[in-house]
C-alpha cells in the first residue's frame, strides 16, 4: 500500500512520524508492506516553493492508495494574500482537485476519558456519533467577489450552490453509513430559510425509500446545535452540508472534551484522505507535547476504509484503549494520578 | 407607552397575555400608562386573513412605541407554499420592513438554575453573554433561484451579500453594549474562507479606534461554536452575521439549560421588537404548561431599552429572580423538592 504522508505546519511533523511507526509496527505484525512518499504542503511548501500546494504534492497524492496529513496553518502564513494561505491555497484546492466531496468525524467518548468534556459526564459517556460533511460544494467553493459602492463603503456577494448529484452522493453515504450503525440517519438544513437546503432535504427525501431499514429525520441547524448541547447520544449519523458541517463537527468533537484524540477521513475521489480534526497547534510544536492519538487513529481509519485491514486497525484502536485504561496521559488530556508522556513516549506505549 | 401585542401561533397567545398582566402590575406601581393593540400574525393571521403577516399588522407595528411578539410556527402550517409559511412569510419580512437589524440575545444563567445546564455548573454558573447577531442581511434576504440542469436534476443558487455599512451599524452596537458591559467584543466570523467575513472583519477592525476601551477579538464560527462550549465565560460581547447568529445564539441559550427564561430584542429602526427566543411550542399549547417568564422578561427589556424605564425593568427582573429563589417553578425548569406552577400561576407569584 502506498501512503502519501502530507506533515504540513505546527505539530504536523511531529505527529505524522509517530503515526508512520505505529504503520510500520502493523506491518511488521501482520505481514503488510506500506510505502511512504513524504510531500509538502501549507505554510511549509509556501516558504520552500512560494506556493502552500505545489503540483508535485498533487502528483504524489494521485499516485497514492491514500494520504495521511498532519495540519496546516499558523500565524506566520496569515497575512499572505487568501490564495496562497494554507487554508485557501492548499487545504480547498487539495479537497477539491481529488473530488474528496463527504468528511467523516467521528465523536467518540473513549471510557477512559468521559470525564474529560465540559458536559456532564452521563450526557457524554458511550457517546458515538458519526458526522458527514459535504466538503466540495456551497459557499467554500462558489464565486466570490468585492464591488465598490457609488456613495461609498463596498459590497462583498458570493454564492451557494448545490446540485441534486451533488447532494445525493453524499446523502448515499449518509445511509450507507447509518446502515452499517445504529441505522438513524439525520439530515441537518435550514429548509424553513434556504433553497439549497429545500433542494436538499428533497434529495435526501427521495433516496428514503432505497433504505427503508435507516429511520432518516430532518432538523434545522439551529436546532442541531442546541440539541447536540442537550442530548448529544439522540444522535447516530448526521450528514449535513458543507459550511453547517464546518461549524457543527467542531461543535461535536468539542463535546468528547479531547479533541486530540479524534481522527477524520475525507472520501469521494480515487484516494481517500485521513487527518486528526485538531489544528497545527503552533504553540506547543516542536517540544514533543502534542497528543499523536488523533494521527494515529486517523491512520487506523485509513487500514480499515481505504485497505480493508480491518484486523490490523482493530488492533491499533485497542492499543490505544489499553495505554489510556492503563493511565498513559499527553498534557492535553492529563488527569490527577496518572502518568504523563511526551509524543514520542505516548507512541512508544502504544 | 404604546405597545403592539403579537401573539401568534401556538403557547404565544398565553404567554403575551401574562406579560401584559406584570406590564399592568408595574404601570400601578410606578404610575405609567400603557396602551395595548393586538395584531395577528403567523398561521393564527393565514388562518384567518388568508396572509400570515397582514398589512394591518404591519400598520399596528409601525404605529407603537414598541412590540411584544410570542412566538410563530407549527406543523399545521408547514405545507404551505414558502412564502405563506409563518417564518418566511410573516417574521423575515417583519424584520427587514421594520429595519430591525440587530437582534440582542442574551445568555444568563439564573444563580436559581445553575444546575439545569447540560454543562458541567462551574462552566455556566455566573454565566452572562450577549450576542449580537445582524438580522436582516446575508444569505437570509439574498436571491434565490432553482435551476433544471440539462443532465437531469437540478442547481439551487443562492447569495449571500453585506455591504460596509450593514455591517458598521451593527458592529457599532456591539462596540456600544461591550463598553457598558465587561469590555469586550468578540467579533465572529468565517474570514479564512468567505469574501463577506473578509469585509466584516475590515469594517469591525476599522471602528476599533473608536472604541479603544473595548477589547475586541475575532473568531472563526467553527472555533467560536467550540469555544461556546469548551468555556463559555471567556466572553462578553459576541457579534456576527445572519446565519452565523442563528446557530450560535441557539447554542448559546441551550447552554443555560433553560430556554424558557430567555428573553431577546430586536433592535434597528423607529419601533423594536421582543420576543422570547423559545419557539411556538404546539406540543404544549393551550394547557397552562407554558414557561412565561421568558416574555415577562422579554417585556423588561422592552421597558429598560425602548422606554428607558430602568427601575420597572428591574423591579420585573427582581420579581422574577425573587420567585425562582422561592422554589416556584415551571414544568420545564422544573426541580426536585420545588413548587411546580403553571403559567397563570407563575405569572401571579412574579
Ligand atoms: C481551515 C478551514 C478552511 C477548514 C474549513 O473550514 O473547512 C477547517 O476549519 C476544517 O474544518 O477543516
Ligand atoms: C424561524 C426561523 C426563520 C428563525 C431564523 O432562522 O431566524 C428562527 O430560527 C430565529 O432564530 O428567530
Amino acid at each position: 500500500y502506498k501512503i502519501a504522508l502530507l506533515p504540513g505546519d505546527g505539530i504536523g511533523p511531529e505527529i505524522v512520524p509517530q503515526a508512520v511507526r505505529v504503520l510500520q509496527a502493523v506491518a511488521e505484525k501482520f505481514n503488510r508492506e506500506f510505502q511512504f512518499q513524504t510531500a509538502m504542503i501549507g505554510g511549509a511548501a509556501y516558504d520552500a516553493t512560494g506556493h502552500p500546494l505545489p503540483e508535485e504534492t498533487l502528483a504524489v497524492c494521485r499516485n497514492s492508495d491514500a494520504i495521511l496529513l498532519g495540519a496546516v496553518g499558523g500565524p506566520k502564513w496569515d497575512n499572505l494574500e487568501p490564495e496562497l494561505r494554507p487554508e485557501r491555497g492548499a487545504l480547498l484546492p487539495l479537497r477539491k482537485k481529488l473530488g474528496l466531496y463527504a468528511n467523516l468525524r467521528p465523536a467518540v467518548v473513549n471510557p477512559a476519558l468521559a470525564d474529560a468534556s465540559t458536559l456532564k459526564e452521563e450526557l457524554v459517556s458511550g457517546l458515538n456519533i458519526l458526522i458527514i460533511r459535504e466538503l466540495t460544494g456551497g459557499l467554500y467553493f462558489g464565486e466570490k467577489r468585492r464591488e465598490d459602492l457609488p456613495g461609498g463603503g463596498q459590497k462583498a456577494v458570493e454564492t451557494l450552490e448545490y446540485t441534486t448529484a451533488e447532494v445525493e452522493r453524499v446523502a448515499r453515504l449518509g445511509f450507507e453509513m447509518a446502515r452499517k450503525r445504529n441505522k438513524k440517519l439525520t439530515s441537518v438544513d435550514k429548509a424553513n430559510v434556504l433553497e439549497s437546503s429545500r433542494l436538499w432535504r428533497e434529495v435526501v427525501e427521495s433516496l428514503a425509500g432505497e433504505y427503508p431499514d435507516v429511520e432518516l429525520s430532518h432538523m434545522y441547524v439551529d436546532n442541531c446545535a442546541m440539541q447536540l448541547v442537550r442530548n448529544p447520544k439522540q444522535f447516530d449519523v448526521l450528514v449535513t452540508e458543507n459550511m453547517f458541517g464546518d461549524i457543527l463537527t467542531d461543535l461535536a468533537s468539542q463535546l468528547t472534551g479531547s479533541i486530540g484524540m479524534l481522527p477524520s477521513a475525507s472520501l469521494g475521489g480515487e484516494v481517500a484522505l485521513y487527518e486528526p480534526i485538531h489544528g497545527s497547534a503552533p504553540d506547543i510544536a516542536g517540544q514533543n507535547l502534542a497528543n499523536p492519538i488523533a494521527t494515529i487513529l486517523s491512520a487506523a481509519m485509513m487500514l480499515r476504509i481505504s485497505f480493508g485491514l480491518e484486523a490490523e486497525a482493530t488492533a491499533i484502536e485497542q492499543a490505544v484503549d489499553r495505554v489510556l485504561q492503563q493511565g498513559c496521559r499527553t498534557g492535553d488530556i492529563m488527569q490527577p494520578g496518572k502518568n504523563r508522556l511526551g509524543t514520542v513516549e505516548m507512541t512508544e506505549a502504544i
